[in-house]
């Protein structure tokens, strides 16, 4: 299955230095995620060749605006596009009052149905699952309700070796079981397949966790815990510490604490704020914790693998 | 006074071909008035270098997207950039309805005034006036309530003929009058200033008349008589006129014939939609009614002289 996050935008509140507001279309397998959309994310799309009708799921994390204005224009492009598949949009409750009375109106009677999930602040909650991923919401600490998202591999057929194949005639019930990762018994004759001898060991299931805005917050630890890339937010350099608890925003050490603590295997960093023209200060800051440390850019597309 | 219009967005709809939704900056004197605010527009606006912190008005045509979505992300960033003088913004009833309900689920609570005017469909309504000029609203024939504007120079003081003040001394009473277009009767020494004789002739009063989504309407005519510089949409060729009819558009040829009959001195056209990679087309139809007819391009400023 092919992993991995595209960024349409990397800054903070405003757009500012060339950089626009958060958005990631994350692809696994056939299905593209868009996960928040501020302001001119369809634009980006665009710019980085992105299909705008393969994405039937939005995740937007909370209703700062530069999380999601650019959700209106996405949906009035997929009208005019002449969509007609379901889009189903996965947001805190109030967005959808937000988009009825723009829909109301522009008199757009979209030819798509909408449909609109409220997360809930509970804990880890499921939302989405397909043949290759899991989306889950998790809560995020930011000054209004906020979340974050993790897109978590299932379980895949085991492949099997196929030099153990050709040595033994093996009936069909047994090789669905082993791709399936389970021993079989044969009881004609009276023969037991083990899982561990006739398939390759199962790859480790990969995980991807959005963490928009939110203050430093060790109880996301378990939310995220062994993520194979993490994207946390790292608006603030750490000498600007004081600014990130009044805004209720991270660090780039402190992004890095988190991926320390979490067994993260690589820690993605963005939402920086204008105030910094040179991001490898916040690179820095970040490796000296957490070495694995990559600075999101806008237009590259990074692996989860 | 300076006196143009830099365009930020010409696409019709959606932003497409690298083109943006419909946004204008007009300069006037040392007023910068926004006319619609398609997505981006603040992005635009930073990359042709306009300080956002310029804008004291906004004027919105209608409540489609292409025409508004790039409000409430000029909204914030001038909060985020604690700005403190008002921002009024005219447009249509609905539209203080969207930008509230969006300020709510924000929890954003603006560090300046924000003042909105609905406009009325009622004809020519003087909305605004400063020094320089005055700014009219129109209503247009659209699918959903639509209105222009128009921005008209008022009458500057009369520049006086040095040669002729230098051989009578006037008093400053007279000097008053002349400049103001008056002619002025000396009491005391009994002589008549004739102003056309200490004046230079009061240079034409220049116009720009703004026409963002409408179908062609020679209704139009009267309130945008005269325009030194008319923009009218052209969103389609006149071979695609009957998809102009559908959606309430024009064509170039129907823009150009609205110049001609409504006596513009040029014609700036935009709104294109998607379906046209060669602009030139769209002028040429143009041309060939109006000839003084010119294509809007994004990042270029047309003095309205």
């Amino acid at each position: 299955m092919d992993f991995k996050v595209t960024i349409l935008g990397s800054s903070a509140a405003s757009p500012a230095r060339g950089r626009n507001q958060t958005s990631q279309v994350v692809t696994a397998g056939n299905s593209c995620y868009l996960v928040d959309c501020g302001e001119a994310a369809q634009i980006q799309m665009k710019r980085y060749k992105i299909k705008l009708s393969k994405i039937d799921h939005v995740f937007i994390s909370h209703l700062h605006g530069d999380h999601y204005l650019g959700l209106m224009g996405l949906i009035s492009t997929l009208h005019l596009a002449r969509r007609d598949r379901q889009l189903t949009i996965f947001g805190p409750k109030g967005l959808d009052e937000i988009i009825t009375v723009q829909l109301k109106y522009s008199h757009l009677k979209l030819n798509y149905p909408l449909r609109f999930v409220a997360v809930s602040y509970d804990g880890k909650t499921l939302l989405h699952e397909d043949k290759y991923v899991k989306v889950y919401s998790f809560p995020l600490k930011h000054r209004i309700p906020c979340t974050g998202y993790s897109f978590e591999e299932k379980e895949r057929p085991r492949n099997l070796i196929k030099s153990k194949l050709q040595e033994t005639k093996l009936p069909i019930e047994a090789i669905r079981a082993l791709r399936n990762g389970q021993d079989y018994w044969d009881d004609q004759m009276k023969v037991w397949y083990r899982v561990n001898d006739y398939a390759y060991p199962p790859a480790p299931l990969r995980k991807y966790a959005f963490c928009s805005d939110t203050l430093f917050d060790e109880d996301l630890v378990p939310y995220i815990s062994e993520s194979t890339l993490l994207y946390h937010e790292a608006t603030f350099m750490h000498i600007d510490q004081r600014r990130a608890v009044e805004t209720c925003h991270s660090t780039a050490v402190e992004a890095a604490t988190i991926a320390k603590l979490s067994g993260a295997k690589q820690l993605l960093l963005g939402h920086y704020s204008s105030r910094y023209a040179d991001l490898n200060l916040l690179l820095e800051e970040a490796k000296a914790v957490f070495y694995p440390s990559l600075l999101s850019e806008e237009g590259n597309s990074y692996w989860i693998e």
